[in-house]
């Protein structure tokens, strides 16, 4: 392959790039317009044939997709659009300028009214519903045609769509959905029987357009979907969608959700596509509300000055212990978010969760409470370091706060992604720095207030 | 319905509850078991019918599939066993003691040898790859095959088989993969035509039986497929992985990762299903562990004990310090993880992000140390706290402690995923807490060298 290109070579970079593309299957094509230059990306694109530009345009890997799509000629853009899958064509459009959306939608407008019309009512739908995911272009046919009947529509319809994966079969005379005919249904019913006899027994699972996507693929996974329809209140058919694009969706929100939890806002390109500057953009809001937020630990510690000064001693676990409380935090909300994302835990659950979290955090502080007696008793006996003449006072100090840190973590890690839901915010933005935050100024208080306890009289 | 079910009230519990499931689907059915109590649970499965029991059994959401399955007397056993999707029938068998899968076996392989051995080959995949995701039981058929005669045959197959989402035409005579029909294709064909007329252009997308998961459902999104064949080094087939094992995989996976990711071991049941001291091992582990490695903090901090005595301003800060190295290594940390699960990076690209890691981590650092020295000199200006004669030096130290550390901790977190990648676990294991850690100890460390190098003379 390498030696036939280098027979035909070629000194327009342009061309070149055309020949090597032309063996590639779409993926492929995708990858490689993603790592050229953004100049030669435009030509190159611009040279592809009207079908290979649809398809590369589909693949949500491409990067570039809205400044490929204005590097066409406007009649070709128009034709390009016309062919992409409506739903995809839709989330293109929507990430050009504002003046640059209004020119494309007129020249669609002129050349395909009706494909102009669906794009621009897709791009209604908020973002991450059922509506912004789904796509008009779903084969619907009467109630009263025969199996023979549809097999002749969808070998009609198939040469323009690639989302045939079943068949909405409509009240006559209307869009109103009755009943969900799958493909391989399809094909074992008789020709000339009326299409409803390879139905499904149950009723066919519907959506509303402004169902969350979440709640989409959850669907979708439950009953083993290829594709959902989208209905209004009457049940009238607005799209399908399909299992594709809640594979493409559930990963993006895989994604989002890690660097949420990470404590950052989600990047929304690759992380070597991202610019130096938005990444810092990103990073740097969370970092210094949680910089602002933690500056409280400062607060609290001077406020326990007097009794640091006392017992420096107690200064040797503050890391210890407020790294138990974030870390005991992260747990329960890592749990806690997924048990929420999942359904498998409502917002009136809450109290259930509390009464788990309560135990199991007092437990698990108990244990890494004995560690830490264990380890100053030791170190004490084997004269390692020298805790002072109460150093039995001290042992039992740093075990007790354990115990109240990482319960008080394992309580507040469990109730913020309920907070959040019930304030209406995805419990999915708690974040294992903002827990550790919550933990870390709390847990100071509540090991000082420990140390006054037991060591007044002595240290304190 | 509830009237009806108050007219026909019936004193047998069980009776009652197989009431209740009749009218609903396959998916509600599952969630009501999910919720009875074993031994109810276990009969009310047992008065089921076959094919009520298979597809329940099917359910990847069935939290008792195994012991289910035990319920049933021994040649019911085998009869659902056969009648149920080969890898998912894998999976259960799989859960069952060792002494009971043999047995189960055996009777299966009395009265189905051919679905016994195929249980048996798919049992002894590793879990985590498309071996073990795999079903066997696709549709193939051979090259020479007209479109009427695979139409005929996908007829007759169809009633015993859910996973017909494609057609694999073999090499006559053998197992060797030529070509994908699928089924919307397979419609449009001339009856008379040769099958591979209307086959795909591109050679079809294959996975060897040992690819991971991951990447697997990488392949899956990226060609919109709808199942994937996997086939040995010879191109023979071995099974197909399905769609929707896939999303029911990545569902999976993102609750482990986001367990990971919180700190502890990944649960494998939900959250109020999980008994309270499996609970506690799941986190303890990881919980104790951490605090082994925090336990050096302590020990730095005896290490600097006469810098902390003479200058107990630094210790106001080292909470805040420390945290925003945790954050920033945790922020790091995500992005990596992701980055390198969707295959954006890979292991060799470690330098390019080390070198984006760098300058990104200095300018965070940087700006959080404006806000330190910010604060300090106004808490300082207006009276709020004294931080001693020596306060712009106290403030000039914690402003560059924090762009040490924020730097260490980006660094720090976006290279252990790379580490571990190389090691060979999962880069997912990596973990907020383990990163914040890891930045802890070192992030001391640099605190008090800083303060060492700025202060000695004046206040060390």
């Amino acid at each position: 392959m390498n030696l036939k290109h280098f027979s035909f070579k070629t000194t327009d970079p342009v061309a070149a790039q055309l020949d090597a593309l032309r063996p590639l299957n779409t993926a492929d094509v995708v990858e490689r317009l993603n790592k050229l230059k953004p100049a030669l990306a435009d030509a190159t694109f611009a040279g592809l044939s009207d079908e290979r530009a649809i398809n590369v345009l589909e693949a949500p890997e491409l990067l570039r997709a809205p400044q490929l799509l204005q590097a066409l000629p406007r009649p070709r853009r128009a034709r390009v659009l016309e062919g992409m899958a409506d739903d995809r064509a839709a989330d293109v459009v929507q990430a050009l300028e504002l003046t640059d959306q209004a020119a494309v939608l007129a020249d669609l407008a002129a050349c395909a009214p009706a494909s102009a019309h669906a794009i621009q009512k897709l791009m209604r739908y908020r973002p991450r519903t059922a509506g912004a995911l789904m796509t008009t272009e779903y084969v619907g046919v009467p109630a009263d045609w025969t199996v023979a009947q549809t097999l002749d529509h969808v070998r009609e319809v198939e040469r323009k769509r690639e989302t045939v994966y079943a068949i909405y079969v409509l009240t006559p005379g209307s869009d109103v959905l009755q009943q969900v005919v799958t493909l391989r249904r399809l094909i074992t019913g008789a020709p000339g029987d009326n299409i409803l006899t390879v139905a499904q027994v149950n009723p066919p699972v519907t959506v509303s357009p402004l169902t969350d996507q979440q709640e989409v693929a959850r669907l979708i996974r439950r009953h083993d979907l290829l594709s959902l329809a989208v209905v209004d209140e009457q049940r009238r058919m607005l799209g399908i969608v399909t299992v594709d694009d809640i594979i493409d969706t559930m990963m993006e929100e895989s994604t989002e959700d890690a660097h949420k939890f990470g404590g950052m806002e989600a990047l929304d390109a690759p992380y070597m596509q991202i610019g130096f500057w938005r990444m810092i953009r990103k990073r740097a809001g969370w970092l210094c509300a949680l910089f602002l937020g933690e500056m409280l630990t400062a607060s609290a510690m001077q406020h326990f000055e007097g009794e640091l000064d006392k017992a420096l001693v107690l200064t040797l676990f503050i890391p210890l212990i407020m790294s138990s409380g974030g870390n005991s935090g992260s747990q329960a909300t890592s749990l806690l978010i997924r048990a929420l994302a999942l359904g498998e835990l409502r917002l009136r659950d809450w109290w259930k969760v509390a009464l788990r979290e309560l135990p199991t955090g007092m437990l698990l502080g108990a244990i890494l409470g004995v560690i830490a007696i264990v380890r100053v008793v030791a170190w004490q006996q084997l004269g390692i370091y020298d805790y002072g003449p109460h150093w039995p006072l001290v042992a039992l100090t740093v075990g007790a706060a354990l115990v109240g840190i990482v319960t008080f973590g394992s309580l507040a890690g469990s109730m913020l992604p309920f907070v959040l839901q019930r304030l209406r915010f995805d419990p999915a933005s708690a974040s294992a720095p903002f827990v550790a935050t919550l933990v870390d100024v709390t847990g100071l208080v509540i090991y000082f207030s420990i140390a006054l306890l037991i060591l007044s009289g002595t240290l304190l």
